[in-house]
């Protein structure tokens, strides 16, 4: 017989259930029954527990976890998961329909998990995923988790991350338009995003990362012939970086061969300008295998990498492997980060 | 003893050696030696043939090779490549050194292919990568191969696209700034190009394509959230193609997803927006596999997926592996032609 790992050293990661019209509370329950992660970590999964064990019991699915209404969490650091109830819900879940009431659920789990991880109750937490039409009925205007979280936690600046093996991908800009984000590739947030990120790797145990940044433009501007952003505003801000920071970055490379460099080893992980330059990528090399991570925030949040799937919620059939893949990155970032403190 | 195949019936293929001081030489000297691409095409390898040779002997690759003049093509089928020489060349060629010579030896080649093509001496030319610097500094001004191709066929309207295995990207817009990639996004432009795909894909042999087109903005716009060319543009562009020309169209996807959908085979083809958009997952699902083909011509064109590779011109040590997929793609591509024509 081997001996359990020591229970109180297992990262404590608190796990939200997401939209409840979605697969979020499907996967969760398929990924906390997996061995790797409950030896990786303790678990509170985060949500409505009557509607989490209704669905159990409708896809067949093992709930007789222990739960717990928000105030009230004693006994959080055992090798079996227990819920955080976040209470009732005033109206039905309809699988893959939208509504106020699942938006409503979905944002309540991301406020308790925050308030567990920022009073240190939790190590760190792994969203399941949340649909932003719902949030918008059920009031709230934020275009995504990590908008919501850097509101929570009064973080000035977050950067959404991607980590998918040795390939770590971080975005200049996030949920605007492709026009906008031409805009706001500024040489001033060029640089904060590097400093941010470069913070960030250190902190989670890379000593002296390396760091790439894509081009905006095709071939990375070809010397101007394709823009001028590179000129003007990304390779100055490199500069500066390298200079006043002695940063380990470079660049701006052609985007198109930069992230299979960065996956082959080159670098530690890549900037890209806007949203779909770095997804793109991500799914291409590692569908259902990424993970998103939200740096800058003084929490550890990690994300899967797909969306709710409304069309396949209910029917039994998702695939838990993002998540399983998150609550593992966000039990060795919390190792990590333990360690860098130490 | 297995007879070899007709030679009748051999697709003729033109190889042409790109920018002599590149990687160019190196890697049809390699690919000409592939018994594959011997069984598959009949080649006539173009440009200039002393320099050829005078490369072949300093990497050590084999170049016995009979040689003719661009008028006095006789015996091209037969199951050795032959050389068409474009010439002596002014000055000597310095591997990975920019060059009016270079540039205006890499234009010769071109021309005399495509004549060679378009008189149906040649059933198809396969490319090895040109320097735009050099093509400038040799007084001309084409951005790359495919607007050049386009110039010297006459045709008015051409389509950069990747075939990588199942997965076929065209780009809407090929090397402008991103800025200017947003405003050319236009339903006319957008529309034209489907049609052209269309018409192509099926002069290829794809009976009724079904063809996906990728959102502009992240998210495919979320509705609108996150910006208007979706629902302006390409939604309007989409209808008028299923509903004037019957084309099997759909979309527009988030690109984020859409590639690795179209490479499991949903799709026949993706028009892809911009230049990154569509090639960063070519790069990603097919580094080193993807062959580029312009679409639109009157003649088959194919080439590398790769540049000059200044950086290792000279040193013997780059891969033939796209030249040879590249040709062996043009070979393919002329026998479904020959089979949609019959």
């Amino acid at each position: 017989m081997t001996r359990a790992p020591d229970r109180h050293n297992k990262p404590r990661l608190g796990i939200t259930l997401g939209d409840p019209a979605g697969i979020g509370p499907e996967i969760v329950l398929k990924a906390i029954a997996s061995d790797d992660v409950l030896s990786a970590s303790s678990l509170l999964v985060i949500g409505p527990a009557s509607e989490l064990r209704r669905q159990a019991r409708l896809l067949g699915l093992r709930c007789d976890h222990e739960s717990f209404s928000g105030g009230e969490i004693s006994s959080l650091d055992s090798d079996k998961p227990v819920i955080c109830d976040t209470g009732k819900l005033e109206q039905p879940i309809e699988w893959g329909q939208l509504s106020p009431t699942a938006g409503r659920a979905a944002i309540d789990c991301i406020e308790t998990a925050t308030t567990l991880c920022l009073d240190h109750t939790l190590d760190g937490m792994t969203t399941a995923p949340i649909n932003k039409e719902a949030l918008k009925l059920a009031g709230s205007n934020f275009p995504g988790h990590t908008e919501m979280l850097a509101s929570l936690c009064g973080a000035s600046e977050s950067l959404m991350c991607f980590f998918a093996g040795d390939l770590r991908v971080f975005l200049l800009t996030i949920h605007v338009s492709l026009a906008d984000a031409i805009a706001a590739i500024t040489k001033e947030r060029v640089a904060k995003m590097i400093v941010l990120a470069d913070r960030e790797l250190r902190r989670f145990g890379i000593a002296r990362p390396r760091i790439a940044v894509a081009g905006l433009n095709p071939h990375a501007g070809e010397n101007g012939l394709f823009g001028s952003e590179e000129a003007r505003e990304i390779a100055p801000a490199i500069e500066e970086c390298r200079v006043k920071h002695k940063i380990e970055v470079s660049g701006p490379f052609p985007a198109d061969t930069l992230f299979v460099r960065a996956a082959r080893g080159e670098f530690d992980a890549v900037a890209a300008c806007y949203h779909d330059q770095g997804l793109i990528p991500v799914k291409c090399l590692a569908f259902g295998k990424a993970v998103n991570v939200t740096l800058g925030l003084p929490i550890i949040r990690t994300s899967v990498d797909h969306g709710t799937a409304f069309d396949i919620a209910g029917r039994g059939i998702a695939d838990p492997g993002s998540m399983i893949e998150a609550i593992l990155l966000a039990a060795s970032l919390a190792r990590s980060e333990r360690s860098t403190q130490a």
